[in-house]
């Protein structure tokens, strides 16, 4: 960012903005009816409150930093081709499912990037009135209180976030990777939703989250506040992430679990 | 049970109780240091509160109900062998490792069985403070909202909780008869607390639930609860569930909803 004022300026708003859609998904319950439509398939959800809280960021950063580029799950923002300047990447509802299954378990997801480094992330738990945040260089948060460290611990211990489905993506990694991996952990979950899975990771409520096919918005928050934290997200094999790639195989997870699941597991 | 006054009251004391129990966990987030144990495996842990909640229920109980027997996950209950009089089946915390990871996503499960019929089924969400209840005849809450009869719905619509963990246990079902099925519904989830799972299925947050591996007090008081609101608990053949029997593989669904799943991909 351009200086220190500028960036906390950004932060101070972007809080409020997704403090305020929080509020806005929540309202919701109680008063609208949802329209649910599908995107490429039948799994592939898409709600009016995804749009109308994809507008409403977009509307915000366009009034307040106008310079600013914004990419969005709902594609109402711009055509993002470079991470030059600053961009902000917002997944307005991430676990969609959930929002229109269980009415919890989702989340607002909001990374913004400076010329392709991550300076902030932002993920809210509307439900939960959970906001986890992470500005580089200066720590991570759940709401305020900062979160701790995260320590090595042995992959006997270690509770994995994992949906059952990836174990038959036969075409996105060899069938024989990821059965020795989920009988050598503590355990595995699904929760449904990439950007709280990223958070659980950051706050040590899980040690390692896998997707097989993740975009931009789904990670962009969580890469911030885990690296915050001292955890590593990159893609399965372990390499760095091609942050605008589509259909990105991601790994994230705690220091020290992450190189042994990487080294033992997965190019093993 | 004898006459309704008595089962008011079995129900009035079971509400309080589970939720003193329930505070009681809350308080121990604050103030102790938790002792985890291993059981069988790594896996399987138990905690000083798991056994301190199953005494103070067992302590409860007997002294209210004298002639009531009770199986409690930790062994300090009676040794039951059948279900004659009035049996209440309790874990005092399902999903330990949620508990000692996560410090949510587990619960307290209490059924009450009278002569081997299902009377009462409670499920305590300890830290959202969510009381599920189910009473024969009397229907189904959540907290004192009562919880809509299950409709059916489509295959491509439902979402199923299922860990990750089952595609890997070829000796319990044939490696070919899940993948189907998780290829079907619009997505899976795993939460990691059985009686979470079974009161979100009760509840219409989730349409289904497997688990090849459940004991007596993991289900007991879910049934009770999804029964009331017309859903379907067998084993994952759709057979009636023996009660008393460990590791018995369990299937929970919507009406419709269960007899598609265990005719065309089951049974198949």
């Amino acid at each position: 960012m351009d200086n220190i004022e500028k960036l906390e300026q950004i932060v101070t708003n972007a809080k409020q903005w997704i403090l305020d859609a929080g509020a806005q998904i929540r309202q919701s319950f109680t008063t609208n009816t949802l329209e649910i439509n599908f995107k490429e398939n039948p799994s592939d959800l898409v709600t009016d409150m995804d749009k109308q809280i994809e507008k409403f960021f977009i509307k915000k950063i366009n009034e307040t930093f106008p310079k600013h580029r914004i990419l969005g799950e709902e594609g109402f923002g711009d055509d993002v081709k470079s991470l030059e300047g600053t961009v902000w990447i917002i997944d307005p509802i991430d676990g969609t499912m959930n929002f229109v299954h269980m009415k919890r378990h989702f989340a607002i997801s909001v990374g913004i990037y400076h010329n392709g480094s991550g300076v902030v992330g932002l993920i809210y738990d509307v439900v939960n009135d959970e906001l986890f945040s992470g500005i580089k260089g200066k720590g991570a948060f759940l709401n305020e209180q900062p979160l701790k460290k995260l320590q090595a611990i042995e992959i006997k211990e270690a509770v994995i976030g994992m949906n059952a489905g990836w174990l038959l993506e036969k075409e996105r990694i060899h069938p024989s990777i990821l059965p020795p991996l989920i009988q050598s952990v503590r355990g595995t979950r699904s929760f449904g939703s990439a950007a709280i899975e990223l958070a659980y990771v950051a706050s040590g409520k899980i040690d390692g989250y896998i997707s097989l096919r993740l975009s931009p918005w789904d990670f962009a928050a969580g890469k911030v506040i885990i690296e915050e934290v001292g955890g590593h997200v990159t893609t399965i094999c372990g390499e760095q992430l091609v942050l605008l790639n589509k259909q990105t195989p991601l790994f994230a997870a705690r220091p020290g679990l992450h190189s042994e699941i990487v080294n033992n597991y997965i190019k093993n």
